[in-house]
């Protein structure tokens, strides 16, 4: 096996400073049910600005946001390019309506598709 | 975008108990440079045998290995029945040779393609 196809069950449709919103797709909606009984779940969604040959042949990086200046391989990083575009981030679960989620601290920027979510910690 | 194409980046070769080996391929091997300074990382794998209609359609689950009786949906559970068929643990990091990892607590069987290292914490 090479590749696999991940199917996106949503995006994040608003960021406002620390607060997103996460709109998962009518037929993905009912695997939300009893979500919201954690405070904190794991978002993992697709750096979709980051998928395409430049950014997914990165294999070191220097993680300078992060206030380092030594090169490092991108699986000793967090870093958007990478082989497979995927970012993880715990949030908080501030609310669910209907098929809306309210979350404060995802690290994904406006229109990221989202990949999965999982309760923190694993059930 | 409905879709993405994940490439898998090495696979697990051997599980012996709550130890396992990861070897990743040559190609992504650069990837890898200082991550043996963490001894925890995030491993995000593949559950390739449920890459399937069936369980990837899968919206609520009874988390019975985990002694629970009650319906609740997939994305409040780690069943590997889901949209997308990514695990994600943290395991120990034991030991990495060449292109070779040594973890431990990983939950995931033999053949499982790897999708992602990530450290944990997040850097």
């Amino acid at each position: 096996m090479e590749t696999g196809e991940v199917r996106f069950i949503g995006k994040v449709t608003k960021v406002e400073e620390d607060i997103s919103t996460i709109e998962i797709k009518p037929e993905y909606c009912e695997g939300l049910d009893r979500l919201d009984m954690y405070k904190e779940i794991k978002v993992l969604y697709w750096f979709h600005l980051r998928d395409n040959e430049k950014h997914r042949t990165v294999l070191t990086v220097i993680p300078r946001r992060h206030g380092e200046t030594e090169e490092r391989g991108v699986f000793a990083s967090g870093s958007p390019s990478r082989p497979n575009p995927i970012g993880l981030t715990v949030v908080e679960l501030l609310s669910i309506e209907g098929c809306t989620l309210t979350v404060r601290g995802l690290d994904a920027f406006e229109d990221s598709p989202i990949v999965d979510l999982k309760p923190s910690p694993h059930v």
